[in-house]
């Protein structure tokens, strides 16, 4: 198979069926952008084989986006035409599949732009899909898609196509695409993360503790907080894996709860920008220091944009076996090294991840930017009332 | 310039400029297929430094509609998602510009579907569409992007690279970008087409007469029938230039007085099938006999949408004197091919064409298509009340 020719068809079997779970006659909203037209019409395929009604195409295109940072007058920069979100909305009405391909396919474009002005437009991300996901209206998942722009930062010794081609190999494995039944494959992972789930919620802990260079975290939990991996269902019932791949296990912390100082084990590529050597500090759940060695004024920006964004709204827990961690390639993609190690999103929670009881008590921020804070050298501990530690991770090894 | 890097911005400013006429903080939706995204992008910067206030994408991917034709239910295939049209409506409702680029850029790609079926899926085009243009909302331009798969039907005999290089050189020719002011000469030009108008338009003809192998067509016109050129102007007064390239000076006829048979002296592409050797019979204004050497029956489909589909919305003159008739290149594409020769049009009228008094008398269809009529073989004359004949066209050249 070459330059991603097989492995799209696998990868959108994949997205279609064990990811966003497409049901018949269901619309299928599909998000991409430019150069992922290859898995987007191999995902198109398979939909309408599964028996969609229709797949409706959002195509958003990162230079267009860079044209108006450029130009455009600063108190426009944040604005959306009500279509874009009433569009999300209707789908949430309409109980759509989405399935959104993702990867940096332009990963250096934003280098000239004024980062404050960068952070003021939060495109493709609208407040109204934070409001379907949370509703659980609408089947979702989250598939990466490689392209050249993407493989350049990735593999930047290789030339254009065999950096393509390198990068399709390890998406295919990673995602799974090189088991004999693929879907299956992911059916057992997700039912041992599960497992783990049910561990940690028996554990009824109040806080996590993460230590190791440069970190020194404390992320208080809710009663509430429940623990479960990347499977979950809308109002419906529809089962879907959120992401492909997954190997996290995550929960809702509280977000008044989280103190101390963490230091990010991996760059982060959110907002068009990539931010390395990020170091954050909490008090009171707020981050109030942001430090990085590149793109800090970006994330401060973000994390300005309501009164969640600087709180958390994710604590996620992954060990050494996840695929993306043995790799040890650095994607400069969420998807994929957040599910290389341990991690935490500033912003909205998945409501999953919580008991109805503090629904109320979760971030609800229209953003959600993940960021990476585990590794082998960070200690996960568990605290439960009464000061009592349970080892959760050492050396990236599950303890309990 | 090479492979369309200079012609793209040449051509997006003429989009921007002269064509749409971007206004200061106006919305631009901007229209595409994949493979567009060189010249859309030009666009986008070309419509952000005109001072717009957002640039809008949407992109229609040919092959997730070839999906769709493939596998979805029959009775589901004239479905369109509500959003859709909702959004041309509120395009309307804030006076957005629209640029289309166009061109057939996977011609052969709905081979495999039944002619029926493809029939009765009409997107990209949606009612909407036609309604805000009919009420003159919006201040729009269609112009050609040439794209590889758009090259290999027109320059079949060369390799891909030298077929779209070939293909851009003629866009540019005939769009005049190779002019030391491209805007200036296609103001000229419009000055010159605009002159032709008046002279029709004082000749106040009752009906128009084609003759020529094949064809002996008489198009009835209203009272009202308004020539005009392809500069027009919304209800704001935003003038401006609905093709690039035009050159044509058109009317709306009576959709109740064509009779005759015609036959069409270029293939067209429409709803993504090539039309080849058309020959229409018309009685009271209806086509009733659509004969074709290939497409017959994607035509017969298309112009059965609705009432006013197989009656005419268009009738249009052409001289030799266009720069796309001396070529003597088969585009396969109307917005080029159109402005090659007189054309007529089955469905909606364009309204600037009409004076307000016969406003109601148009076609108002939901589909327009062009299709050509006009050759140096085939002579055009004005009928007026009581018989008398006025040359207009002989051997290609105006007589007027």
């Amino acid at each position: 198979m070459s330059g991603g020719d097989g492995y799209a068809a696998a990868l959108a079997e994949l997205a279609v069926g064990l990811g966003a779970n497409v049901q018949p006659d269901q619309i299928v909203a599909l998000t991409l952008e430019p150069g992922m037209e290859q898995l987007a019409r191999a995902v198109a395929e398979a939909a309408y084989a599964h028996g969609a009604r229709f797949v409706d195409l959002a195509v958003f295109d990162p230079y267009v986006k860079h044209s108006r940072l450029k130009h455009a007058p600063r108190e426009t920069l944040s604005y959306v035409p009500p279509w874009i979100g009433e569009r999300v909305l209707a789908l949430g009405d309409a109980r759509a599949a989405n399935i959104n391909l993702a990867g940096p396919s332009a990963p250096h474009l934003m280098a000239d732009i004024d980062p404050e002005r960068l952070g003021l437009d939060m495109l493709p991300r609208v407040r109204e899909s934070g409001e379907i996901v949370a509703k659980r209206l609408v089947n979702w998942t989250i598939v990466p898609s490689p392209t050249p722009g993407w493989a350049s930062i990735v593999f930047p010794d290789l030339d254009a196509d065999a950096a393509v081609e390198r990068l399709w190999e390890q998406v295919a494995h990673v995602c799974r695409l090189d088991e004999p039944d693929p879907a299956q494959a992911w059916t057992e992972r997700m039912q041992r993360l599960g497992e783990v789930s049910a561990k940690l919620n028996a554990l009824h802990l109040d806080a996590l503790h993460f230590e190791g260079p440069g970190t020194d975290l404390t992320v208080g939990l809710l009663p509430g907080s429940r623990w479960i991996s990347g499977r979950i269902a809308t109002v419906d019932d529809v089962v879907h894996a959120a992401n492909i791949p997954t190997e996290e296990v995550f929960t809702a912390p509280d977000p008044h709860r989280v103190d101390g100082t963490v230091t990010s084990t991996k760059p982060l590529f959110t907002a068009s920008t990539v931010i390395t050597g990020l170091r954050v500090r909490f008090e009171g759940g707020r981050a109030v220091e942001i430090e990085a060695d590149q793109g800090a004024a970006t994330l401060r920006t973000l994390t300005s944009h309501d009164e969640g964004a600087c709180r958390l709204g994710e604590v996620a827990l992954v060990d050494r076996e996840s695929r993306i961690g043995k790799l040890g390639t650095v994607f400069y993609m969420t998807l994929l090294d957040e599910n290389a190690a341990s991690h935490i999103a500033f912003g909205r929670a998945i409501p999953d991840s919580v008991e109805s009881d503090d629904l109320d008590r979760i971030n609800l921020s229209d953003i959600h930017i993940d960021f990476m804070v585990g590794s082998d050298d960070v200690a996960v501990t568990g605290q439960r009332a009464g000061d009592e530690r349970i080892p959760l991770l050492r050396g990236g090894v599950w303890q309990i």
